[in-house]
């Protein structure tokens, strides 16, 4: 269901290193799927795809069908892991404008500490029904404390007690922290974050599932494609294309490409884009390593980053990630005065001329020197989604585990927090 | 009105080494006034502030006050320099959910070849009067041709040739290229892109104003702030933030700082990030040198790339702006049961939680080998717009030519075009 297309990598790295990774590549995998490794108290999400039940997800459904039913908007409360892949999922299914026509608006709040920011979310929701999804596995996070506490506050004032507790739904530790203590104290509603799967990992979880529900995403859907990716990529070989792409981009840093781009033609794959950086980001950058993961959306970037990409310091490198193209195709019209001289593309539609700029693109930027990893996928849709999630994990896993470093550990993120409780007097 | 902090620099580069570039870049703010450098033709912007008359203001108001008399939407077509400036000032003074409440929606078109999106928009127009502004210096570029010709289309068989072209607002050059000889064709409203500002300087002409302007932002405040930097920054000392910032960056640069990230604390900075992006991506990144720009919104991105901030590759520094807490604070509320653990900040304001944040982040930054320049602005408020954006173009020629590159041309951009043109048999 994807394919890691290698064949416009050479010059930067060859062939023969390529395969010679191969054992490397072969320990990692094997490392994961045995949980021998560090950090192999978070190996949770290796089998969250088949290991989930109906029953797991009926009960999701349950939840998201009684929130369409109640409200006209849903606000998920949570940072980093615990909201990027809902977003990514929903802009991916439903579009970057998704709120504008969908029956409940979904916005995500928790995730900074803006005033400005909160202030428009409660506005939007002064004259509208709505719940909440407070996610945070360890229930101390305080950006996602302080949102909660305010939302919290304003479904108490709305509903009045009895009335808000139908509206809070919580995912968190299944056993440990303060919101499973708050979550059994006030009877909300809850799902669990298994204490073996980490933030960056919990996609599959209800942290993406719930809210993607309520967004009408058919999550029964998604669960298969990533189940189809955890059977089909358990392959251990050069064949497996998550081996060629965790391979080839260490090959390609090790030979001094410092910073990855990973492109997409489709802007509604912005914040898979983000989930990516985050999981790749933050399970590799440590111990003085790391490749820097960066996003663009293409064409638009090549306006405004192409540039650089072409001509700037040669220390990068591009993953592509490439769909079919929409079913309702757009064609350009003739017009007989011609005046922008488009008429040469009359009768033709605009994904023709898009997969005439992205052959352009590829050879442009491989003849100015940056490589490029094409990630061939099928349909935009929610199977693919789940494949394609799954694969960058496994990826990811395998991946850093080749570098060295322990994918599931975060140390560094606890400095700014330490200072900061410091500042606050705690 | 803007302070270049430079304290927490010093480990990564000497306050003597800082002074020691006085020479460079006073040399490279000369270079820039007189126009005696490489790219010398492309300097309109330089004035632009206190070149632009009330009358050339008037047309715009003018213009926007009957778009917004009889639209809905206005679809802006048009694609890096051509609609970043736009987007980021309107998201910057609206926020990013500003079409949830807008009088008149803004739709950002034309900025790339997908499908999906361009249904998207083209949805959600179809029971809406709307209008269109094409923007395009050279009137050649063919995601923004593309859709200018579907869009115009659209209007054509909405309103009919006459009533379209009442809806057709027209921004490029005053004389030349396809899209000036269709507006004489056709008699579409037209401004001028003048033939010497370059897309990514051209935010103070009617390619950023216009879109303003519709979107209710007060564009003659934003013009004042920009006439306060032209004035102010004209000062030829160290003591001139621009020179600070362009010094540092270079020094930093120098040594080993191969990536600046800039960071907010607001989500509604997002676009100007892009928008920054493109300005100094496009102006250094060229004869195999140039920082790598990145964009990230803190709080939210210490949770994805936090990390690798702290504990990856010491190749990055971080540009930090701060702007003056929200007139309209938010106070974090006491919880008789308090399950959270919250109540030692019952009282406080979510401001006073960011502030503490914001001082963690900095001194867990540099304690971990990344260097933070803080740009510290004012209010976020139009004027402050106006300014900082002038700083940021400012700095950028100055910190291009103390680079040794020209500022202010494009060649790499030329060849995936120049591919895709030949793949589609032109």
């Amino acid at each position: 269901m994807i394919e890691t297309d290698i064949s416009n990598l050479w010059g930067a790295i060859s062939f023969p290193d390529l395969m010679a990774m191969e054992e490397r590549l072969s320990a990692a995998h094997k490392t994961l799927s045995e949980g021998t490794g560090a950090g192999n108290d978070f190996l949770g999400w290796y089998h969250l795809p088949s290991g989930t039940t109906e029953k797991e997800l009926d009960e999701i459904q349950k939840a998201a069908n009684r929130i369409r039913r109640n409200s006209k908007a849903l606000v998920v409360i949570g940072i980093g892991g615990s909201y990027l892949g809902a977003r990514a999922a929903i802009e991916f299914m439903n579009g970057t404008m998704h709120n504008d026509t969908a029956p409940v608006k979904i916005y995500f709040a928790g995730n900074h500490l803006s005033t400005r920011a909160l202030n428009e979310i409660v506005t939007r929701l002064e004259n509208v029904d709505f719940s909440i999804n407070i996610v945070s596995k360890s229930g101390s996070t305080m950006e996602t404390a302080v949102a909660a506490r305010m939302f919290r506050w304003l479904l108490n004032r709305k509903y009045g007690p009895d009335g808000a507790k139908e509206r809070i739904y919580v995912t968190t530790d299944p056993e440990k922290g303060k919101l499973r203590a708050m979550t059994r104290e006030e009877g909300y509603t809850s799902f669990p974050i298994p204490a073996n799967v980490g933030g960056r990992y919990s996609v599959f979880t209800a942290c993406g599932l719930l809210p993607m529900a309520v967004a009408g995403i058919d999550i029964r859907s998604v669960m298969a494609g990533a189940r189809q990716a955890e059977k089909e990529l358990d392959l251990r070989s050069m064949e497996n294309p998550a081996w060629l792409y965790a391979g080839a981009r260490n090959l390609l840093y090790e030979n001094g490409k410092k910073i990855e781009m990973l492109c997409s033609y489709e802007p509604n794959f912005e914040y898979v884009g983000r989930w990516w950086q985050q999981l790749f980001g933050e399970s590799e950058g440590k111990d003085g390593k790391g490749i820097f993961p960066a996003c663009a959306q293409f064409t638009t970037d090549l306006h405004s980053m192409g540039q650089m990409i072409q001509q700037g310091e040669r220390n990068m490198f591009e993953t592509v990630v490439r769909f079919a193209p929409d079913s309702r195709e757009l064609s350009i019209e003739k017009d007989w005065k011609n005046m922008d001289d488009l008429n040469y593309l009359a009768g033709k539609t605009v994904s023709y001329v898009e997969e005439n700029a992205f052959q352009g693109v590829v050879t442009a930027h491989v003849d100015g020197g940056v490589p490029v990893i094409l990630l061939k996928c099928g349909a935009m849709d929610a199977r693919t989604l789940g494949y394609l999630l799954y694969f960058f994990q496994l990826s990811c896993g395998i991946s850093a585990y080749t570098l060295g470093v322990n994918p599931f550990n975060q140390p560094g993120v606890e400095a700014y927090k330490k200072n900061m409780m410091t500042n606050l007097g705690r």
